[in-house]
């Protein structure tokens, strides 16, 4: 399968380029080492940039700057089963020796652009223009491609490397290997923060994580250590004393604000709101077709408590009136975690989310009563209660009034939602708005699929988790034991197991999942339960019955009814 | 069907009462006659509201007041196939002859309940508790129901005769009879205005019609004379010079508008918004099992422009600050409309759409640049977009500002959405919210279902409606020919055909549907199409596969994919 999507992709390029020294297909295959990765986010998400047509991709993938020139081979830590590790392609001697000086004077559509990867010499001048990253990949040229292969683990797959392979040109020169070598090593995640052991790895560079399910629905309040944690890039180290954020795009001008001022100029506010990446339950999209994505079990959502400024105020602050709503739609978030060339993780949401009082958006600067940990955004994040984690933007460093959507990748080609009839062929990411307002959504997190019941146990305890984006209050979870057939409601709960319940939310501030839990007697003659959920909101929307109708290429937005299967042994022992 | 669930109710009675003049089963049935009726939604909403259990009901249904007393016998008219005839109960001669002077005698609990009915006295004093209009029925004591039951034509049902049968205590003297057919006899529904007749009647009495689908996709506004009607009562005459709307529960005391006021003292402002009746295509869930309500099909939904003053304008005038969000969460609506018993219809809404700037509430008193027509609610009607219609209260006398959600019961014991496990037996009202914003809703109004397709067209145009509740613009509508493997997306149009596009409203604030469209080629080898159509709104919420999984006991909130089949006819004459 993987190999003839790699066939595949090589069909497609041929006819695109003019290769100087094309290398045979023996010797592509020969030259190739598969990875042994678990991994199989990377390889979706390169597949999502590098697809067919290349007008869509990550922004800045391969980008750099004079900076990246200090850094050198990168060297994948295998201290996790979740780590790639990189082979070298095998090197022939068809090809001339080249130096660094020679490949620094290639930096340009003019004078060909030339990189250097593991000892070989490419020239990339025809991929440019096909390169999703757009002439970003031009902060390469002359120089190496590891640090920003380090940064973005996406490009180690054998495509990727089949497709390098191609435009080789050139071994680099020994002297200029050792050099390159021996400059120091240095890993852009390597102060990442420490994890907790019992948290899924979906990726590790970035960190991409969810705790198991069972633990999920044990605390209405998910402990910060097991809360599901999307890294788009390595976590910035930001030092407290010394941060600003900064507030563009008033008529105040910009405002700057310490830490310290943004605890003491404005009002703590606390809600309690649940986040959820656009990812989860990616991976029951997967099972009907592969998509592009990391793949997300059922628990990239979490429910935590923030405290914080609201940003209402804190544009208040900064001069907004609303005559400013006549001129500008969007409030940017800009991330202090940013990428080799300086790209930073960016998104918006619209102005009315912002500076509606019912809106609760806070910059964040606490997490469950502490302050917030470095995984979840310290020192400051924002908080957009019932919208996509995405824009929930994390160090939290600029936020920008504008007319505009942020013109982040993640804005702009990413997160958004499709046809199912829809593939890379025929996508046009303009012609979907980004996800803001999550659907309704819901999940069994006990029993879990492939459990056995003992026939002796009588009954079966279902319990899980229902959430709906937009403050949209869930109102009823209906869960069945035969597929869909036959339904009953479970109870809802809204506070800790034994607390009691919160008062209900005002309406379209129903920021908070809610967990459910449903004990039924074994039906006589099942040998099998298929457990099924499905929740409803406020505006009465339901969860669609299927995977395959609301399929998308990108994996998002999967919440259909959420199905366990479980075996009920019979035991002769038991009465 | 109907006589067993005739029967089965006749069981569940027999324990509960203890009648001083059984008839026997044989007289029961000989002493009732079937209507001759099309209209299942009378059937239905009786046993609604008379169904098994008592506590829920239609309040006020079989109310009145001295001045009912002047109202005589109802001969529905049979102008119209729907109309319902009723035939009067063959006497038996088995009963005492009691005088109207007696029956007035019994009007309370202690004395005894009796009224007549087509000149029978009936002793109905152990049925008082479990009317489900409660202690209302008393209005009625001493009387004669038919001025009640002329206005509800619910009641005109076999199995309700065959209730108030097991009643039965005598017959009303000869003399008393002639009086009661004496008193000039009036129909409540006799001034209701003249209706296009291209609407597809659901009901006569009270008004229920919807527009041909075809009709409907032909206009991007819906002209006023096809808009779906759902009264709930006979349509008020109002006079517009004598005209008042009454605002109360705010700090400043009454506030009470001429319409002249209404409309000179507050700015007009105009927006475009869908209604749609709780109820759309009810007609889909009666085919997997009997749900109680009107038979609609699919357009029960229409498009139209509102003018008048915003509603929180008005709330401002009378007093309204952001202080009173602290005590009060409703904005109540009363209706001019009214039954024999002074009951006007009723609903509220939450306060925060209310006053919400961006709610855009109306107090409407223009229809498409027009009046609002009677049947829409001449001269001032609320127009609560993103809201089920029974919320937009027509003929609006008064607005009361509330710590409490209306009382009527449409608020508390009607349109509300339940889950498909739920039955008459296990329904608890106050379990589920009261129906506000809807959920994503799409239809198909091209080709109708059974439709026709020459094979030499060789390709099919497909056309429907997509709208969803609380200003959540459609982004897309999916369509599949062949009963949802694989989909196309949809042209969607926010104006009239060959009009510029409206441009795109601001977030939260899509008040109108789209129209959609999609032309596609038939497939080769196919004899017959399922067309299937599905939306999605900017909150990516989806409707959901199929019907049964959201089937509930009234028949509401029926959003499943929409289906239509087509045959292709090969035509040999034909290239």
């Amino acid at each position: 399968m993987l190999l003839l999507r790699c066939c595949h992709s090589l069909t497609r390029f041929g006819p695109l380029n003019t290769q100087r020294h094309k290398v045979t297909p023996a010797v592509v295959s020969c030259a190739v080492r598969l990875w042994s990765s678990s991994s199989s986010e990377d390889r979706g998400s390169y597949q999502r940039s590098y697809g067919p047509r290349w007008r869509h991709g990550l922004a800045g993938l391969l980008a750099g700057s004079g900076a990246v020139l200090a850094y050198g081979l990168h060297h994948h830590k295998a201290e996790q089963q979740d780590s790639i590790t990189v082979q070298t392609i095998e090197k022939t001697s068809a090809f001339p020796i080249i130096s660094q000086e020679e490949v620094t004077t290639h930096r340009s559509l003019e004078d060909g652009v030339w990189v250097t990867y593991k000892g070989g010499v490419y020239d990339i001048t025809e991929f440019v223009a096909m390169h999703p990253g757009g002439d970003k990949i031009l902060l390469a040229a002359g120089g190496a491609l590891e640090p920003f292969w380090a940064l973005y683990a996406v490009h180690n797959q054998e495509h990727v490397l089949e497709m390098l392979s191609e435009y080789k040109v050139g071994e680099l020169s020994a002297e200029d290997v050792k050099k390159q070598k021996a400059i120091k090593t240095s890993d852009p995640y390597s102060t990442d923060p420490e994890r907790h052991p019992a948290l899924h790895i979906n990726n590790l560079k970035p960190f991409n994580a969810e705790p198991p399910p069972e633990l999920l629905s044990d605390s209405f309040i998910t402990p910060s250590a097991i809360f599901f944690k999307r890294n788009h890039l390595p976590v910035p180290q930001v030092d407290a004393a010394s941060y600003q954020l900064h507030v563009e795009g008033l008529p105040g001008g910009v405002l700057t604000l310490s830490l310290e001022e943004l605890k003491t100029r404005f009002p703590k506010h606390t809600i309690t709101a649940t986040l959820q990446c656009a990812g989860n339950r990616r991976s029951e999209m997967n099972k009907v077709k592969q998509v592009k994505g990391l793949n997300w079990g059922i628990a990239a959502i979490s429910n935590a408590t923030w405290g914080g400024a609201r940003l209402r105020d804190v544009l208040l602050a900064a001069g907004y009136s609303p005559d400013v709503a006549q001129r500008a739609f969007h409030v940017q978030f800009e991330g202090l975690d940013k990428d080799v060339s300086g790209t930073t993780y960016g998104a918006s949401i619209p102005l009315n989310k912002a500076v509606n009082e019912e809106g609760d958006v806070l910059l964040a600067y606490e997490m469950n009563g502490q302050d917030i940990p470095a995984d979840h955004g310290y020192p400051v994040r924002a908080v957009v209660p019932g919208t996509v984690g995405a824009r929930n933007v994390k160090w939290l460093g600029k936020i920008i009034v504008s007319a505009e959507e942020s013109t982040s990748h993640w804005q702009q080609n990413d997160y958004k939602g499709f046809s199912p009839g829809t593939d890379w062929d025929t996508v046009d990411f303009k012609s979907a708005p980004a996800i803001q307002e999550l659907p309704i959504q819901s999940a069994i997190t006990v029993p879990t699929d492939g459990a056995v019941v003992d026939r002796s146990s009588e009954e079966v305890t279902v319990k899980g988790y229902a959430w709906s984006g937009g403050g949209r209050e869930v109102v009823r979870v209906d869960v069945s034991l035969d597929g869909g057939k036959t339904w009953q409601v479970a109870q809802l709960r809204s506070s800790e197991k034994g607390q009691a319940p919160e008062p209900s939310p005002p309406p379209g501030r129903a920021w908070a999942w809610k967990l459910w839990e449903v004990t039924a007697p074994l039906p006589a003659e099942a040998q099998e339960l298929e457990i099924v959920c499905k929740a409803v909101d406020n505006s009465y929307n339901m969860q669609p019955d299927t995977v395959p109708p609301i399929w998308n290429l990108r994996g998002v937005l999967s919440n259909a009814w959420h199905r366990v299967k479980v075996v009920i042994r019979e035991d002769n022992n038991e009465e």
